[in-house]
């Protein structure tokens, strides 16, 4: 825990220079608008403790894998988010002194992420070695309306001296990924020039022998220089090393002047362009951006941040820390996926680091689909699906390489482009209910919006797809009489193959369900698209189904008569059981304990039959819900940031109030106060879609059942109020819930039937509804 | 399958050159003495396919671990054998071009290794590119009397030219480990020097951050050079370059003239001279023995060859297939380990390759140890079990790396100096059941020799370590009422992570009960001696006999009520239960199945249920014994090659003759007809053990029991007859088994009490008995 970042209710604060949290403050500090990212970095030189990142979405490289030990089956590269060209730089020297906070002494030192404009801002003053003092002051951001360019205000004023003041905005392409498995550089110069106060630098990744398509991304620059607000002459000297390009202007500045380099940026990828265009297109776009100009382009900016926050606020009354909290999470969210573009998905780090690689694990449909459902237009969780939908058959193939057959689809644990990242066996191989979770956010997706386009359309092959897996990889049990799931690591990964995981075999037979229910309501109601699905997919209706129904009519489900819980996999009861207070100096377990001794402990890593309950919460009773949190929540360490949301849920649901905030906090500050002291790799994403759920499932108690939005709200003691803003099949709320009561206000041009807190309510078009 | 090598009774020949499968033939025709060892590579340059390697017995090089994901508690790195600097390359140049098999034309070629003289040999016919034809000839061996030297002699004969012929022997320490985890080179020169005739390299280990010891081993050669066996005068021109040494001679040579180069090598080792006298006692070594002369170190050699093969020998008659097989496998075994220093061990590659690194797995102790229990003086397994009593502390540490305490020691799965190297978590943290085998082994040389002296010396100790391993690793399931042990992989690896692997559960439980009557006997025999061993271990006396004891009597162990069989592991009857016959076309499964799928099919990798009841025969009935071997081996794939033998044991004595021969068949000749295509990278030392003992344990049926040698041998049909010799308890016995009868002759000064066929007899110093 470091609690060096100031409360604030709308912007992240860093009140005082702590070089020693450096990359932590650039992971908290990144900004994004969906096509590309920077990490909070300084734009000049900085010779200290730093993690240069910059980042453009869907452009990656395979990185050949490394293991240990070779298993068959493992795939042969790692897609690593990748490290792309630094285009902030702005190297400053003051008569030949590199100016760079590492090595000069800093007072008024304050670097602010302004969250409501999407706006990185920062002001210093320094003293050089020589005794010169200067004012810095920048302000950047990536432009949510340009979201391939990013602009820079850096202006820097003497305080004490008059001298030459030497500037150079650069690209520079020298970066390398942290987590490169073999120490690599991932790219080649393609193209670069330098010219008068503008520069372009064409990258493309290196060969790989896996037929990964190769990226090639322009970055382009230009800059202009005012002083004191004037537009000045100067020179502008061009360089040009490897991988490098950038122009120098020497201006002669007096004491007190304030001069002011505006920076534009864009970053093009080969994804989005053709090869051949991306130069032209890059400059193009940077004679656009420039001519626009920085303060129209902020104001844009901020004007598309604003319309944001107007669906997906939450404001929460009586605790900064709270609100803070829940804003970081929700921008993060906001700036990291935008469902423009549905090749891209939300990778664990987003844009704010490189750990991982991968873009796409199954916290997208478990948790991060929720939050766009109910934050933003319907498509953006429809593109989210539709990724999927497009890895289908890399799925199939995925399927085929572990011996699977006849169009059965596994899902990648880790994927960029369909094909499967992942190389530890328990995972790859054995973590399967991810597929479950993608089965399961096609059921979420329709019920929440009813549109029924994407489940017929696109959906029902995947589900078909998944059912197959789940058909051929279950197994008949002839000591049980029933059909067995073996081998398979569930959502709680400390356990390893582990057989009849319960969380694993219901999401399984619940697939099935699904897929059965669909295809008999299509056969109803539209039977000529059925056929056409039975064809594509060559489905052998009769055998197909009847196999399906046999499975779920015989699965097993392992459970304790006597506690009447659901056990979390066979064998369970085996272990000791103990409780997290019986070892509070052995945590995190993660951290203190040999993989073994986890394995063979009860201790919980993330919620896994509870994961089970929330997900299917309506095919249980309160009590049952409650048996079980009562039986497994005390065993559960919440080592993932993404278990104690579906406990706060759960516990909220359940009437467990302190439990259900206990839970809240533990995500939601996570990263503000870098609880597991690793912020500094970057953020944990995807689990911040978690915190918005645990206020607006939990606390509100936000449900949809038959095409009805269901509220359930109650305020958290340590709150005055909270408001929250969802979108609900066209119409938009803002609830608030106060100590006094509850109030949605339709501020949409849609009516809406909800049931708030057991009643039901029709909250008309522009009206408001208290109680 | 590979069936270039000629069959033969006492040599491995290779009659036409195969540079296909020439890394192949280099493993087979590997020499070794023990200390040193030298795979069959070419005195010449050879640019064809080769694996260079020379290797010193106990010098190592710690690999930094690599690994995909870390887990807590893996190893640093990973003690790699180390291929050293290469010491029997001769440069031969006629008239500027460099012979070289690889690029000359070859006819007339054989490499013969003659195992019972320890030799290998070669003759070639080779036409240079310019038409030059001549004849090679060399012979060498590693002396299996001066231990830390080999001695070559290299002919060569013009057979259609006259020509200049340089000669350049030298010393070549630019060697790296394949199996290099970051293609680092493992050394630095500390010391060069080429004189006349005669050069030394001393190489070091390189700096390593994990405190293991950096190794010295100091190289030294000389040379003599004669024409048609008579000594002439010549230059010789020393050359130096990094790790290089040489000298070069050039003589004129004309057709029909044999040139001959005697060259004498050394390799000394800082593990047993003082670093400061290795280049000075190389030289002295060398004078040493080139005084001595290649002739006489050959005589010396081949007699010590005699006395051992006198002692181990296996003589079968009427398959020459089969006898080849065997004395491979004997001759191998006798020149990695010679018994004569307790800080070496069995390599699983001996010196024949490095892959896997280490030099000791539970393989020493499984199958090693009952062979030289058998064959060699009792010293040699003395010093095995010494080896384990030296590492006692390190399993101490390795246990409390893993969060056990109170002196429980867990021995490493793979190690070199008592550390654990390996790194997959379902190995090295759960395949546990490897301490039991290193407890078994005190129990199998107390039983075989009769010498209680290790026992209560030294093994004692070793016990209770282990047992208070088992003590705390077991827990107490409410569940069952009884003790059960969770998360462990047992010897059939492809099973991971499960609970209650009746082999770990009976084994662990055995040991206690092992110790128990140890501690047992000791109160009631020498119960000062126990006393100083209570003091020693710190032993709770009372309370940890009392707790011991609980577990021996409420240990669980899975059993099918139905079929009366043991089950492998809990819940092994959910799985889907097959033959191999089912499958014949998915073979190796390890090589066509993805992880997940081989641990979740009943396919079994080698003997674990078995393995258990060929360990502890004497407490099942042989029709428990039958039931589960026709339970298991139908599903047992034997892809490890230490399965096969164990299975013919089993068979040889339930009276499965077919089954029990064709298992040893799979064993007997698994690397030279490389069976499972990896002979190139050296061969199965270990493995090779149990094909000795499906021989004499099972076709001759050799047990002891309370202290009587008992035989019960038959013989295969597929042969005429069989002599095996075993020492027992100072007596040396050559027992021969014919469709006729059966043998004993001893051929010592002591009496041998027995049971043959069931028949008690005393077979006399030299005499011999009949039936």
């Amino acid at each position: 825990m470091k609690n060096y970042i100031t409360h604030d209710e709308w912007c992240i604060v860093e009140n005082s220079f702590h070089p020693e949290h450096n990359e932590i403050t650039e992971s908290l500090m990144s900004l994004g608008n969906g096509r590309m990212g920077q990490r909070g970095n300084f734009e000049e030189r900085y010779s200290g403790k730093t993690l240069l990142g910059n980042y453009v979405a869907g452009v990656y490289f395979p990185d050949k894998t490394r293991v240990g030990w070779w298993k068959n089956g493992y795939p042969n590269y790692f897609a690593k988010v990748l490290n792309a060209c630094n285009w902030v730089g702005i190297e400053i020297r003051i008569g030949g002194e590199v100016l760079d906070l590492h090595t000069c002494e800093v007072e008024g030192f304050s670097r602010v992420l302004n969250m409501k404009e999407g706006v990185l801002e920062r002001t210093a003053t320094v003293t050089l070695s020589g005794g010169k003092r200067l004012r810095i002051h920048s302000k950047r951001f990536c432009s949510m309306v340009d979201d391939e360019a990013g602009a820079i205000s850096y202006s820097i004023t003497p305080l004490n001296f008059e001298d030459n003041i030497s500037i150079t905005p650069y690209l520079d392409g020298n970066i390398r990924n942290r987590d490169s498995n073999y120490d690599e550089s991932f790219w080649n110069e393609i193209h670069r020039e330098a010219g008068t106060s503008q520069a372009y630098l064409t990258l493309e990744t290196k060969q790989n022998p896996y037929g990964v398509e190769l990226f090639q991304v322009a970055t382009g620059m230009c800059f202009e220089i005012k002083i004191n607000g004037q537009s000045i002459d100067y020179q502008s000297v061009p360089t040009e090393t490897e991988k490098y390009v950038a122009a120098t202007v020497d201006i002669n500045l007096k004491e007190g002047q304030e001069l002011t380099i505006y920076k534009y940026a864009v970053n093009l990828s080969s994804a989005n362009y053709k090869r051949e265009d991306l130069l032209e297109q890059a400059k193009r776009y940077i004679a656009r951006i420039s001519e626009k100009g920085f303060d129209q382009m902020y104001l844009e900016h901020i004007q598309a941040w604003a319309e944001k926050w107007e669906k997906n606020d939450i404001a929460i009354e009586g605790n900064v820390a709270a609100q803070q909290g829940i804003r970081f999470n929700i921008f993060h969210l906001g700036q990291t996926y935008t469902g423009e573009d549905e090749r891209l998905n939300i990778g664990p780090k987003g844009f704010t680091g490189e750990k991982y690689g991968g873009s796409t694990y199954w916290d997208t449909e478990a948790y991060c689909i929720p939050f766009y459902l109910s934050t933003a237009e319907q498509k953006v969780a429809r593109n989210l699906l539709v990724y999927r939908h497009k890895h289908l058959q890399k799925a199939i193939e995925n399927a085929e390489k572990l011996g699977f057959t006849d169009g059965a689809a596994l899902y990648p644990m880790v994927t960029m482009n369909g094909e499967e990242c992942h190389n530890e066996w328990e995972i790859t191989f054995e973590e399967i209910h991810r597929n479950g979770a993608i089965a399961y956010a096609i059921y979420d997706y329709t019920r929440y919006t009813g549109d029924e386009s994407y489940l017929t359309d696109l959906g029902l092959e995947v589900l078909i797809g998944i059912s197959r897996f789940w058909k051929q990889r279950v197994n008949w049990s002839e000591d049980k009489k029933q059909y067995v799931m073996l081998g398979v690591t569930g959502p709680n990964e400390y356990e390893n193959n582990v057989n009849n995981n319960w969380y694993t075999n219901y999401i399984a037979a619940w697939t099935l369900r699904y897929t059965l229910d669909v295809i008999g309501k299509l056969w109803t109601e539209d039977s000529r698209k059925l056929n056409e699905i039975i064809l594509r997919t060559s489905f052998q209706l009769n055998k197909e189904l009847a196999e399906w129904k046999h499975i779920v009519e015989n699965m097993h489900f392992p459970y304790d008569n006597d506690r009447q819980v659901y056990l979390q996999q066979q064998g369970f009861l085996d272990k000791e059981i103990l409780t997290v207070d019986d070892i509070t100096e052995h945590r995190p377990i993660n951290q203190k304990w040999s993989w073994d001794r986890i394995l063979r402990s009860c201790f919980i890593k993330q919620a896994d039959v509870l994961q089970g309950l929330y997900f299917f919460e309506d095919e249980f009773q309160p009590e049952v819900i409650r048996r079980n949190f009562e039986f497994y929540e005390p065993m559960t360490v919440h080592e993932s940031s993404l278990s104690p949301c579906v406990h706060s849920i759960l516990a909220a649901g359940i009437g467990l109030k302190d439990k259900a905030y206990e839970m809240y906090v533990r995500t939601a500050r996570l990263d503000l106060d870098d609880y597991n002291n690793d912020t500094e790799d970057g953020l944990h994403i995807t689990s911040m879609a978690g915190t918005w759920m645990s206020i607006v499932k939990g606390f509100a108690g936000q449900r949809v059942k038959d095409g009805i939005l269901i509220l359930n709200p109650y305020i958290p003691e340590q709150w005055n109020s909270y408001t929250f803003r969802i979108g609900f099949r066209g119409a938009w709320l803002r609830i608030g819930v106060s100590k006094q009561g509850v109030t949605v206000e339709n501020t949409s041009e849609s009516g809406v039937n909800m049931v708030v807190k057991g009643e039901e309510v029709f909250v008309d078009a522009h009206s408001t509804w208290t109680k």
